[in-house]
């Protein structure tokens, strides 16, 4: 067949998406499949087993990173695509197994159709990319990258007391030659993932394809807000010196600032706040804010922070109060790659198939991996723009147009790129 | 010894300050004396075996209040004093515990003396004065005087999940014949408590002895909002319904509410937020805030109530977002006998200490046995105004005029009342 004609067989992918869907299950419809959990370590051993049956080279790197190898022509670079297996606690069944699960279809097509490529191909699962017990997100991707390294390890527990060491280890990964996972540049020809787009705006638009320009960058501060805690009768309202007052100001402006900024995609949240003593009839003395700002750009993350900065200033002074605020992570946006965004959109086109280009508001792998290689990430809609929960879901017909796309894609950077 | 000669020890009552002040001390230096707890039903011990050392008939009641009983000439009804002995957390050692300890020594100088009183004379520490985590305030003095009764505290627990009928028994109450601890009208001929003021006003016009004129209302409601927790990066600003914007919103008004009302003593307070899920990347879902308004008179109340109602149905309509509140406490406010504010005021004038008039913007089990009997409070001044702090603090020298007009006061009302 030719390379054009190939196409993924939508009622195969549907199957894998129904049967790893079911494995972490939990009372609420809902997937318990957190890193390195029994869950977890049953889709690996699921996907692992699904591989094998492709007819790839298995193989599981040192970050217990999951990889099915298949050769092309060349000894050269691979064309590298997937994503992660594990949820979130009480997610869904796309996030993440939707990039693997359409890599695996890819993986059967051409060994179906006999494809030869130029380049090797290799479908990755990465490990723990989301936010997980042992506080380390992007595991693997980092880890292959060389951002995450064997003396990050060291000593870190979930709340249970296990070692990430001894639990990656279960997963088969290697804390002992931890850094023999690292990848160089010289590895890789293109990384592309599919992903759900965990938003409305391709639903909003009704355009079925997403092609990411660029990974969120994410700042995120703790404030302080130290105040008096004091009776809360008798002490009169010009006598307080209230931090949930100060609060409420603050995350009021917050909000202002990142409703009134031109880019949409420049976001802003508070998600988290923890009031002292937190008494129905003691004047909060003290209130903690976890502040989060994501943009597409350096300079929109730049230009919310001084908004935010002189806001906490006016509001220290003018309530004469003390506001303190320390970074907790300043991770610039990670731009994808021109050469994949322009090959996915002309793919997308000749498939007869509508695209826009849009920002990645969620971190993903690919932006550990656009250190390494030509990356570019594929954007499915999401319905009702809900993930992180059991009700996320995308349409099938989506997925088949995604999974084509990506297919197409491999298939043109793997001619045109060395 | 004349009965106007007799004046309290000081070092005896600055010791048993320094002693009930040690049991429930935490590593910030104020005390975890929280009702029910290990740290309260220590206190509790050690003042049933004073109350013993004293002399005095111990009697614990179904609502666990301790009562020390010294008889009088005539089986008529009895003089009643008092305040209680548990704590907010993290809170100071005079709070409560300095009415009791009040009570204690003159029980100790009448003994000492063979004062021989035409009233029997009853020493009070009232259960859970304090808001705990029960939600039952005032809990002892409520139940004597019928409004809390056993129908109340059907299926009530705390976080942890224990019941509150539980932890009633192991402080010495009975939950199965809870209702027998109410009291009437018959029983009591007055009751007088001192209790430091918790605010400024003594301490700015330098004036030892505050006369209460009424305890304050207190409204209390929980206000539950409901917006969709959601995925902080991927859902735009305008797609967002964040429970904690709107709340900060609420915090901000109710503050301004208060802060123009023309009366100083009408005050507002949001004490407890409590935010769902409390994740740094996720959008609140769900905020829960406890919310307080005091005011001298039901006047004041009731037209901040209108207020406050009127915003929280503004803010709900912009933004679109549920909110939903429930009634905690609606607590009239509760005047003070003329009598017992006349005799304090020329006993304090005997003694040759200065006096004001002036109302208590907290609550106090005085304004719950105002329902019945004859009753008043002696403030004694706060140093900065603080309470419910480890800084709260008050003079020897406050305390010991106090403790002698609360002395000279029982004395007389002992004299002149049937």
């Amino acid at each position: 067949m030719e390379k054009l004609q190939l196409r993924i067989n939508r009622k195969r992918l549907e199957q894998s998406i129904h049967t790893l869907g079911a494995i972490g299950v939990n009372e609420h419809g809902g997937l318990d499949r957190t890193t390195f959990t029994d869950a977890e370590l049953a889709a690996r051993d699921w996907l692992k087993k699904e591989l094998e049956r492709t007819g790839l080279a298995l193989y599981v790197d040192e970050a217990a990173n999951i990889w099915g190898r298949r050769e092309g022509k060349n000894q050269t670079k691979s064309m590298v695509f997937g994503s992660h297996i594990d949820t979130v606690p009480n997610g869904g069944k796309y996030d993440g197994a939707l990039g693997v699960l359409i890599a695996l279809e890819i993986m059967n097509v051409l060994q179906e159709e006999g494809v030869q490529t130029k380049h090797p191909f290799e479908l990755v699962s990465f490990s723990a990319e989301e936010p997980n017990p042992f506080g380390l997100s992007t595991f693997g991707s980092r880890a292959i990258s060389g951002k995450l390294t064997a003396a990050h390890l060291v000593g870190v527990k979930d709340v249970a007391g296990t070692l990430v060491t001894d639990a990656l280890t279960k997963a088969g990964g290697n804390p002992d030659q931890f850094d023999l996972c690292v990848r160089s540049k010289e590895d890789f020809a293109a990384y592309v993932e599919v992903h759900i787009e965990q938003g409305k705006r391709l639903l909003n638009t009704d355009i079925p394809i997403g092609v990411v320009t660029a990974i969120t960058g994410i700042y995120r501060e703790e404030v302080r807000i130290n105040g008096v805690a004091n009776h809360a009768g008798t002490t009169l309202m010009e006598d307080r010196s209230d931090a949930l007052v100060a609060a409420a100001q603050l995350i009021s402006a917050l909000e202002e600032i990142c409703k009134t900024y031109p880019a949409k995609e420049l976001v802003g949240t508070i998600g988290k706040l923890d009031t002292y003593p937190n008494s129905a009839n003691i004047i909060p003395g003290e209130v903690v804010l976890a502040v989060e700002i994501r943009g597409e750009t350096v300079e929109q993350i730049a230009e919310a922070r001084a908004l935010w900065d002189q806001q906490k200033a006016d509001i220290s002074q003018k309530r004469d109060i003390r506001i303190e605020a320390s970074t907790k992570l300043n991770q610039a946006p990670a731009q994808m790659s021109d050469t994949v965004m322009e090959v996915s959109e002309r793919e997308a086109k000749q498939l007869g198939l509508a695209s826009m280009r849009l920002g990645s508001m969620a971190g993903h792998d690919a932006a550990h991996m656009a250190s390494l290689t030509k990356s570019g990430m594929i954007f499915v809609p999401s319905l009702d723009g809900k993930s992180h929960c059991p009700e996320e879901e995308s349409r099938m017909s989506d997925i088949e147009k995604a999974a084509n796309v990506l297919l197409q894609t491999l298939l043109t950077l793997d001619e045109q790129e060395d």
